[in-house]
């Protein structure tokens, strides 16, 4: 589990990114890439913009120069932005002109070479149906086909900035008994955190989770005005987004004095599995093989049906993105990767637990980003 | 301008919403809506879900009942969610499972009545690709065309609620000589800035321009590390979400000490502009009547080639929403239609002035939601 990191892909960024993604595009038979703001537009050219109705677009044909189409008064923003270090076109449109038109006529026509196009995967439906619409006869399909390939083989930067977020996460569990005891909500709790996150170095709170006693049997319960007790287990699920971008996200468990009578078996199961899984991590095995690990683990212990999602998920530029670790999945790991695993065992009307780290793949096995402790932490209560 | 609510679209919520758009579904020849989580979902059922890989999905039939698909993992966090007193109900989809198939299977057949579905205008590129090749044969509009005209026309308690959010912002411009000083930064003041919008009641900061001097030139500049001289004119447009949802946006223009020679004139055209426009806030006139009442008289005064982009855009549970108030529209005010008017004017390589206020089209004319003084601030250097 050292670092090791010196056989990652090689580093890329702006016009290096936008040229590979336009070589995937053809090799995969997408005449064009239609980018949107979001994650994949940030990826590709460092441009953070918001999405909003008026349309941004990266336009990447598989054969031609890039251009980025952007409301007029938006483009001194996209000067500024990285975008205007790049050597990329940026074509302005006044407000009441029609931009899908404009794209269309910069682009051939269906019958000359258009055939299909692909619209990045959170493109809203409303710049969908109007793309549909300004290209009559083009096939929409999603650009994820080619950039979560790119996406998800990360270079060492991308791991060196993955490993500061989980650096700054690490910080926030480790300070967790300053804020987390009976008497307090949750969401008292929640409050103090999300603060926290911020302060230690992420430029946005993205989620907070604490579940405490049978909330935490929800694995997707976020705050309550539940009143912490002396004996709860309590799931901390957070994460948040560094101003690299790049997203943090792990889950630890407390407990406000001692636990139950019936959760260290239990919670002993889960590490064991969690553990496991985290050392299964090498370049080859399969996502669904890497759920198996942890869920076969869990099911032998008698907890099979307790265990009611995936293993994990890519991370990156967004907090879930590809490599899925879903059972179904036979994409096979490679150096490069970064996803979570998060197994939980989850029990209702009592409580739940689940451990969660963002592991890397790499040339000879995996890294984890999350170094606090993994056991249970009793808190005074 | 008075309060006068009293003859705004009646109150609804919930399963009413529902019902509502499921009619006007069926007037729009829709067979069914289909609505992910965002700000259409948060109205026709109070469910503020993230938008995120795994499918929730709101199936609104124009005839039969209602049914929102949720990850089995979120069924509890649904439950407990406004959706669960809706009396609609709730699907959860296994992990593995796939829930474009599951929703396609609740729905009649491509043959069978099923011709025309609305997804919502957000709706992510991957679902709405999901859905069409789940559906074939079945043509894709936009929800929107029939939600809009629904969210548009806001009921008193909607524009309290928006009144709300117009206060807590104005508190936060009226402290505006707490932070904007000579020789801090944009991003300085913006974080002061940022951190008082939180403070004044909002749940989000959701964006901060601070354009000095020359930036101001740039509409949609937001904050850079410029130090802000005596004699800048200051453009601060900022805005928030409130818990209730609804959103909040006011423009005001400061000096820190006293403005270039020029700037009185222009903003004085600006200012009459804006006030113009507000004063002709009734219903029954239309968005591009609205626009050109600014438009002309900025015009008349030779910057017409200044104002470069729409007068306005409506607001509530998004920022920018219908109706927008732009040349080419010929949308007629409704009582109950709540907008920006924010027109500005923009002097490249030298400053920029913006004025906005959110207003109410009232039975017998305009309310303005934003109340503090729109002449320009000139603060002690």
């Amino acid at each position: 589990m050292a670092h090791d990191t010196q056989h990652l892909p090689e580093e890329t960024s702006g016009a290096d990114r936008i040229v590979r993604a336009q070589k995937a595009a053809a090799d995969a038979g997408l005449d064009a890439l239609l980018v949107s703001p979001g994650p994949d537009l940030r990826y590709l050219t460092g441009y953070e913009a918001l999405p909003l109705e008026r349309l941004t677009c990266l336009v990447a044909p598989a054969a031609g120069e890039p251009f980025l189409v952007v409301p007029l008064l938006e483009q001194p923003a996209a000067e500024a932005s990285p975008v205007g270090g790049l050597g990329v076109e940026i074509v302005g449109w006044p407000e009441t002109d029609d931009p899908y038109a404009l794209v269309a006529s910069r682009l051939p026509s269906a019958g000359r070479g258009l055939r299909r196009v692909g619209v990045d995967n959170h493109m809203w439906a409303e710049k969908v149906l109007a793309f549909r619409d300004a290209l009559p006869g083009v096939e929409q399909a999603l650009a994820g086909e080619v950039l979560a390939a790119l996406r998800m083989r990360k270079s060492a930067d991308e791991i060196e900035a993955l490993r500061a977020a989980g650096a700054a996460i690490d910080a926030v569990h480790a300070a967790m008994g300053d804020w987390l005891r009976a008497g307090r909500t949750e969401r008292e709790v929640g409050r103090d955190i999300a603060d926290a996150i911020v302060a230690a170095g992420h430029a946005t709170t993205d989620f907070v989770i604490v579940a405490s006693g049978p909330n935490g049997a929800s694995p997707h319960h976020e705050l309550s005005d539940r009143v912490i007790q002396a004996g709860d287990p309590v799931v901390v699920d957070i994460g948040g987004t560094m101003p690299s971008g790049y997203c943090s996200d792990s889950t630890r468990n407390y407990c406000v004095g001692e636990p139950p009578a019936d959760y260290p078996h239990a919670f002993g199961i889960l590490l064991a599995a969690q553990t496991a899984q985290c050392e299964a991590v090498r370049p080859g095995i399969t996502a669904e093989q890497l759920d198996a690990v942890g869920r076969e683990l869990i099911a032998e212990a008698g907890y099979g049906d307790r265990f009611i999602h995936r293993t994990g998920h890519g991370i990156g530029l967004e907090t879930h993105e590809e490599p899925y670790i879903v059972a179904g999945s036979s994409r096979a790991l490679e150096p490069g990767m970064a996803f979570s695993i998060e197994p939980g065992i989850y029990l209702p009307g009592r409580f739940g637990a689940r451990i969660e780290d963002i592991a890397v793949c790499t040339e000879s096995g995996g890294e984890r980003l999350n170094l606090t402790t993994r056991e249970l932490r009793v808190l005074a209560p």
